[in-house]
Parts: C-alpha cells; sequence; structure tokens
C-alpha cells in the first residue's frame, strides 16, 4: 500500500501572538493556521505540516505541536534572517468581536514554503489562508491530491480577485467566513451567496458562521449545523483552522469526500474548534483525548436531535 | 372531555403595518403578534385570539386571518374612539437589519383587553410581548393555565425591571432574542444568558437568534437549532411571532411540555417562520398547507442530520 493514500497535507503560518480576552492576556503565545489546523487534525490521523518560521523563533517554540504526536514536520523550514508572523489582538467582552491591534507579516511577506518530496504524493491537502497565487504554487508541487481545500479571506477578496478566480477553479473545497461570502459573490443573503460560490469550485463550500454555525453548500444541497453551544469562551483565535482541521482530518481517515461525510466531518470540527477555544494557544487540545472529543461529538448531536 | 383540554390562547397585537424590503413596499398591511402567532399556530389545531384594534381597523382586514380556519376570534374587541397599533419599519439589503420608520401605539398604550368567560379554561397560553403588569393582569383572568409562555422585549427590560421580575416568576416559559437574554441577565455569553434566564422562570427559556437559529435551556439542559437556510426572504416581520405560534400549536396539539417536545416544537417553529418571511403579512402562510409544513419540515431535519 502506497504511504500517500489517505494522507493530509496542511500548509499555513506558524504565529507568535499576543491575545488579550475578557480571560486575561497572553503574550508569545504558539499560534497560525498551520499549527491549529494540525493539532486538531491530529486527533484523526497523521497531519503532514508545511510552513515557515523565522529565526525569531524562540526555541522548542513548537513543542506543543510535537507532543501531540501525529505531526510530521519535516515541511517546517526555520528561515535563516527572516522573523516569523507575529500577531497581536483583543477580543471584546462578547469576544465574538476583535480588534487586531498588531499585524507582522515576516515570512509570510516572502517566497512560500517547498513542500518535502516525501509529501509530494499527499491526497488530502489543506491551504490555509494566504496569497492565493502562492496557494497555486503549493498546488503545482503534489503529485495527484484527491481532495484540494482552501480558506481565503477578505483582503484578497478585494485586492487579489483575479488570482482568487483562477485559484478557486482548481480547489474540491472552499472554507470561508459569511461576510467573505456574500463579499465575493456580491449577494446580501449568506445562503444565496454560499450557493454562488459553490459553483465557482470543484466540489462544494463551506461558510463558517462562528458562535452561529456553519453551511454546506455541496451536490446542489444546502446542509446546516449549529454552533456548539459554549459557556466557557477563553480564547477563540484558531477555532475556525481547528474546525478545518478536525474536519479534514476525519475524510482523510475515512477517505471520503460525499456530501455527508463533508457534513459530519463539521461536525467534528464544530466540536474540536469547541475545546480549542476554552484556553489559549493550544493549552485545551493538549489537554484533550480522542474520548473527550467523541463524548462532547455524542452530546452535540444529542442537543440538536429533534425526535 | 372538556373543550379547555389542549386549548391554546394567544393575547397580542393587531397592528397596521407598513414595510419597505428589498423585495418591495406594502402600506397598511395586516400584523401585529397576535395575527402571526395565530396564523401559525392554526396549523397545528384551534387558536383563541385575543387582541384589540381600533375604530380605524378597515373593514374585513382581519379576514385573511378568519380564512385559515381554526381560529376563534371572540375575543377580538374593536374599540370605540381608539386607534389601532400602527408599525412602520425599512429593512436594508441585509434583511436581519431594519430600522423602525414609525411607532404608534394606539390602543396598545390603553387598557389591555379582556378575556372572554369561554376562554378562560384556556390550558395552553402565549402572552405575547406587552408591558409586564398587563401580561400579569391577563394570566390573572385564567383559571388553571398549564403552560404559560411570554415573550417580551428590550423596552420592559430596560424600563420595567421590577414588574418583569414578577412576572417572570409565574410563567413556565419565556422566549426572547439574544441581545434581550444578554441584556436581561448582564451576561456577555448568550449560552450563559440563556442559562440564567431559565432560572428565572419555571420551566424553560426559548432564545431566538433570527436567521442564526434557536437554543433551549431547559431540564437544566441547553439544545440548539440552526436556522432554515432561506435564499428567499421578502419580508421577515413577523417571523418571530410565527415561530412561537407554530411551537405553541404544536405543542398544544399534542398536550405536551417535556423538553424533547419543546425542541420538536421549535423544529417547527424553525419551518412555519421560514415559510411566513417568504413574503409580506399572511401571504404566504395563506397559501401554505400542513403538507407543504410537513415536507419542509423533513427536509429541515435532513440538512442537519450527522450519519
Amino acid at each position: 500500500m502506497r504511504e500517500g493514500i489517505m494522507s493530509l497535507l496542511v500548509t499555513g503560518s506558524i504565529g507568535i501572538d499576543t491575545v488579550e480576552s475578557p480571560a486575561g492576556r497572553v503574550e508569545n503565545i504558539l499560534g497560525g493556521s498551520a499549527v491549529y489546523f494540525a493539532a486538531a487534525a491530529s486527533f484523526f490521523g497523521p497531519v503532514r505540516f508545511v510552513g515557515v518560521a523565522g529565526e525569531d523563533m524562540p526555541e522548542d517554540f513548537l513543542a506543543p505541536l510535537e507532543k501531540m504526536g501525529n505531526v510530521d514536520l519535516t515541511g517546517l523550514e526555520v528561515r535563516r534572517g527572516s522573523k516569523t508572523f507575529r500577531w497581536a489582538g483583543r477580543y471584546h467582552a462578547d469576544v465574538n468581536q476583535r480588534d487586531t491591534l498588531d499585524t507582522r507579516l515576516g515570512v509570510l511577506g516572502e517566497a512560500g514554503p517547498t513542500i518535502p518530496e516525501k509529501f509530494r504524493d499527499s491526497r488530502y491537502v489543506f491551504l490555509a489562508n494566504t496569497h492565493p497565487a502562492l496557494q497555486a504554487q503549493l498546488l503545482d508541487q503534489l503529485a495527484a491530491p484527491k481532495l484540494v481545500v482552501a480558506d481565503t479571506m477578505d483582503l484578497w477578496i478585494e485586492r487579489e480577485s483575479a488570482a482568487l478566480q483562477a485559484m478557486l477553479g482548481r480547489l474540491d473545497g472552499l472554507v470561508l467566513n459569511d461576510t467573505e461570502a456574500r463579499q465575493l459573490t456580491g449577494q446580501a443573503n449568506t445562503v444565496v451567496a454560499g450557493a454562488k460560490a459553490a459553483e465557482m469550485v470543484k466540489r462544494f463550500v463551506v461558510v463558517k458562521k462562528g458562535e452561529h454555525g456553519s453551511l454546506l453548500f455541496a451536490g446542489g444541497k444546502v446542509h446546516v449545523l449549529p454552533a456548539y453551544p459554549s459557556m466557557n469562551v477563553v480564547d477563540p483565535t484558531g477555532a475556525g483552522d481547528s474546525f478545518a482541521g478536525a474536519m479534514m482530518g476525519y475524510l482523510a481517515s475515512r477517505d471520503r469526500r460525499d456530501p455527508a461525510s463533508l457534513l459530519k466531518g463539521m461536525a467534528y470540527g464544530t466540536v474540536v474548534a469547541s475545546l480549542e477555544l476554552e484556553d489559549f494557544s493550544l493549552n485545551k487540545l493538549q489537554r484533550t483525548s480522542r474520548a473527550d472529543i467523541d463524548a462532547r461529538f455524542k452530546e452535540y448531536l444529542g442537543m440538536m436531535r429533534v425526535r
């Protein structure tokens, strides 16, 4: 059996984050889209990690991710003379609102990572948010991916529309938030926007609504899931990446991409994200077992079961 | 068998509405909380209607409600020398946002309605939003209600806190939106707010989140439902009242008030509200059959079924 079968690869950012929330303030903690994604996906199977940090990355900075097991860091590049991506933000009393206080792109403003030879047979691929032209370059390095999913953000929709459109046609799936879906399609209704966006990619669109759940547009149909009702939100940073990580981890582990499996993956994504946001950085996920996830998954389905 | 068993009574407003939405503008159409509630509930069984209009109410104004069948208008009072409640509002391109352009309380600023003798044995009771002291007076007129549910609004939370608190202890259930739940409890987290609010009433709280679904707090547990993903929102006026009407109609028809039945009632509420908002006034509900509701109910459950 080829090793690449059911293999999951993520490319995205490694971040040095400073976060203020009603629960407290933490400085220079481990963050970044690829980090949160990989941590969440690792509960479901092996994850191949590709990302770039700068020389300023503290020693053992990625140790929490390594300790989770299942994450192959062969694709980690620590670039000499460059700076790690840094982000600082403050969440309001209503933690669904935040202000970005500082963003220093560092290596994210430079050339992208190279995908190691041994990762090029990856079948499940997640291209976390970055310039769409860079996402296209990463995709060019893969031999025969089976399910390519990307996320994007308002910045690229505004500024890099042509590159984004070119990229979208190569994707099986796109993950984006409700504001971005409306912006991408020019539709005021989120459901109409999601359906239009789904016409731009090969298979599906997932619209994330944070505390309000998510929508799936696949096979000409709409599916909908509520968020897990969290009473204990410490830091929502990384919740969207954790959602995507658990979703893709589930799909890779089952080698599926049909709508029913996508929805089940989203339900796992909802649950893992709801755990992730209960503490800063990877603190909560490090204390979480697969059994914890399965217990909350069962609880979550029970919360919305109409009999 | 006593006639009052499983009987459902609603008291609330009759409104002459003027609505602007991206879909168009309509003047002096039938609206009001009791009207939307009764129309939605009528699909599930008989509804006893109690409300006051003014002398200025146009002839045959309530004909659309009468034509739906199942609504007993014995409790309708047309008050000489008084004016009907009027409301005018404008919905934005994002129809989840609206501006109130004009509100004329008319009879709603006067003495409340009297509940007819033949309605006083009602078992299921919904007190639509009005001054909490008036809600208490209405409740005093009922012999032995089994399930009393009210909704409230920000105005009473701000201005009539003492009367509202006194009223809450007499309620089995309270329906309110997410902003109101946070305001009532002083909690920034909607889920925590809902749980705190549930401690103020006898049985349950339903938190409505409009296009984002609803939460149920009952029996010490949280349940959650997404909204039906609507692509065709013409006029959201009355969606919340229709939600409550279908929920209460379902509960009365089954003579149930346990958490599982409440959640199923909310699912019917979600579906009937999603139909109601596809046209102005009662236009869509008048064209809707119970079979249409059951078909959308099945579709809705399928949209969120994780297998």
